[in-house]
């Protein structure tokens, strides 16, 4: 049995991950709907063996009448649609996999089911479905409802949606289509299964109108951190992407879920567990904090103050405060149940950082772990992290794209290799062959199966 | 002013046309689902300087249930899911279109908005999208709907719905973005425009999470022929494909529809007239029949007479009847609306074919207009359609792929060319300047303009 290794996802968007990444001397921001810079950054990300490629996505933007800081931002303002994206990068790519997000709330399960497998036949096997239940009336409204679904109904739409989306990948067998131009068959008429669900959210009547993914299903990504997400992720998810600070956090949190896995019938193994990074690397320490320090300047203090607002979920007009003196005590914070909140204040208090400070810590990985240093500094942590039941790979956050992209590839790569710690070349042709995962049987081959034996 | 030229759309699906095209020697269903097959048709098509490569679509396939031949039909069994395949073709082609079919009742406003305005931007302006209504309980309860709309709620949503995509199409001003690294300023909040609509069938609050289009809108294709689908067409539709048999049919069709546009404020020039034609072409005439025949026989007789019965809307169960025999006199025929039904009745009278001939005659080309001959024959009678107000340009169905594509661009194109019809070089980089077609303003600053004069 070869080396557990690590695995890695390249989460870059076209226009930085770090609020303010775009201004950096080197970003293309002007180049953040053209697919010729895409194909670049794929590629990099290819040459460093990234198992996937990976892109968040929510069907809403920016609004002028609940945006105080318009047009200071730029992350998450607009963008190509991921499973679009990636299928045009699937015809210039030869090993890396695609991770493209869809919500289960607002997208209707035939077509959901049928743009990803179309992406794993357009990619030979490389898609994955990063599965998010999309919350807030801000969205829905986009969609003609006033009032977004409750997390717990969120959560049960989106158990029924991945239920139906496996029966719709399963409507073939995968030798289906016999192509016989002698007799004049087709397909063979057994081997179709219409799934005849009706749920209580979501009925689906007729198979699926192309042919069963390469891989099966595509691999199936959820990033979910409450009860029901993680309960979620145990039931269905092959990949989880999480947001993880510490340490014996991340333990916690990896030893939880996979202790889940048993009561679905499923193993350890069955599911990579993968916190998200953000890394500034240089040859010295120095270089690196300058790295760090550069794009902490860029960004617009408005803009700071309100994400800190807004992802701190504090109630008060924070502009009132002097940037450069920490946050008063008595402040209040909206009770959402985002956990980053709490994260938030703790860092603040634990570093005692001004506010400027810490809304320029928010800003740079938005609450994701961050890492400062030369490439054996970052690999000494990431390696600690995997090497003691924390996380089974990372999805890696460049502050800045394309430049901490490229640092990645060219600094931090060599050394995980050097270690023995990551590939020095892809494994297989499909991304669940990459990251170690079963193709999954087809459920109506299985049941026949267990019926002809029971018979 | 440059002298009227020629149309061409390609309409190849990986399994062929004709429904036992499949079984043609050169074809090759077993790569239905292959990207690096449609690239070599997609540049076949654009070597052949077609405008624009066009799939049909419809969210639903056979049903084990209903399908008396299950597995005989090569055609619409299942396959790449349209904007998914031709965002892939748009990395590796550099001149064609691409008209991806969609459906205004079963997808959202904001998500079909968003995924053609990224095919948008993949392909650098080259998309289009075929509005279609889609009708019938056997898709609806693809999506848990088990009554399906009335051909008058399909249209009115069909009207509200291009009418909020072009508003979503318009969220951002094409200047709207500024990437001014020196001041931070990502884009100019004055040029985002939220949609704000609530109709009847739909309501969207919120603006698109993607730029502008290169070309404003995707070109707005439709092929409805009914009283309301020629009423949207004249509103919105910049190509139409339409089923014509007969000139003097197609002229009727063409001048109906072309005078419907004034009242829309539209020149006759804004719509292009695309009749759908089958094309059998070889050197000879005899040639050209062989090919006609050689598919025809390859009709499995279960298939063609269920095609023959379901296109023909007859109630009677066909197979009693001998199949060396004309149709016979009494036959009924279910009032669903559909013209094809009249006209197939029409066309076995007419050549007093048998009811071999007749399946042959409707699986070969499924009511379109079909052509067999040499190339000097073929582009006669195109010549004549398109000089006598019958025709813009045509929609090519090849009826065995990749054959008959071949086919098309060898000896066809040329002819066309030798008599100055068509294209030596493409004219413009998108679609629309390929086609003559505008590229419409920003309704939010025609408006700005409006009220700035009457201020």
């Amino acid at each position: 049995m070869s080396k557990r290794q690590i695995r890695l996802g390249a989460f870059v968007p076209g226009t930085s991950q770090h609020v303010a990444g775009w201004r950096h001397p080197q970003a293309r921001p002007q180049d953040s709907h053209n697919l010729k810079y895409f194909i670049e950054l794929a590629k990099t990300a290819e040459r460093g063996l990234f198992d996937a490629y990976f892109l968040a996505d929510v069907p809403v933007t920016v609004d002028p009448d609940t945006t105080p800081d318009l047009g200071l931002n730029g992350t998450f303002s607009a963008g190509l649609e991921p499973v679009s994206l990636f299928s045009a990068l699937a015809a210039v790519t030869e090993h890396i996999g695609f991770i493209a997000t869809a919500s289960t709330t607002y997208e209707a399960p035939y077509n959901l089911a049928r743009k990803f497998a179309s992406l794993d036949h357009l990619s030979e096997g490389r898609a994955a479905w990063n599965v998010v239940t999309t919350s807030g009336s801000v969205v829905s409204k986009n969609y003609g409802i006033n009032d977004a679904l409750l997390p717990k109904e969120r959560y049960e739409r989106a158990d029924e949606f991945i239920e139906v989306a496996q029966k719709l990948w399963d409507s073939w067998e995968d030798d289906a289509f016999e192509y016989n131009k002698q007799t004049g068959q087709f397909f063979t008429g057994e081997k179709l299964h219409p799934p005849r669900f009706k749920g209580k959210h979501l009925a689906v009547h007729g198979a699926l109108n192309i042919a069963r993914p390469p891989q099966g299903y595509p691999v199936i990504v959820q990033a979910g951190q409450s009860e029901d997400g993680r309960e979620l992720a145990a039931k269905y998810a092959e990949v989880i992407f999480t947001a993880q600070q510490k340490l014996e956090d991340a333990q916690a949190f990896y030893r939880d879920v996979k202790s889940r896995l048993i009561k679905y019938g499923r193993h350890a193994d069955d599911l990579k567990i993968m916190p998200g990074v953000s890394i500034f690397v240089a040859q010295t320490e120095a270089e690196a904090r300058a790295k760090y320090d550069e794009l902490n300047a860029y960004i617009h203090p408005t803009l700071g103050l309100n994400l800190l607002k807004q992802l701190g979920g504090f109630t008060e007009d924070l502009s009132q405060f002097d940037l450069d003196q920490t946050l008063p005590e008595h402040l209040t914070q909206a009770q959402n149940g985002a956990s980053r909140q709490q994260l938030i204040l703790e860092i603040a208090r634990k570093n005692n950082f001004t506010i400027r400070q810490l809304y320029q810590w928010v800003a740079s990985a938005r609450g994701h772990w961050t890492l400062i240093g030369t490439p054996e500094q970052i690999v000494d942590q990431l390696q600690a992290w995997f090497e003691n039941e924390a996380a089974d790979g990372f999805n890696i956050l460049p502050p800045t794209t394309p430049a901490s992209l490229d640092d990645f590839v060219d600094l931090v790569v060599p050394e995980l290799q050097r270690r023995g710690l990551f590939r020095t070349a892809y494994e297989g042709k499909t991304l669940r062959e990459n990251l170690g995962l079963k193709r999954p049987e087809n459920q109506y081959v299985l049941e026949k199966r267990h019926t002809s034996q029971a018979s």
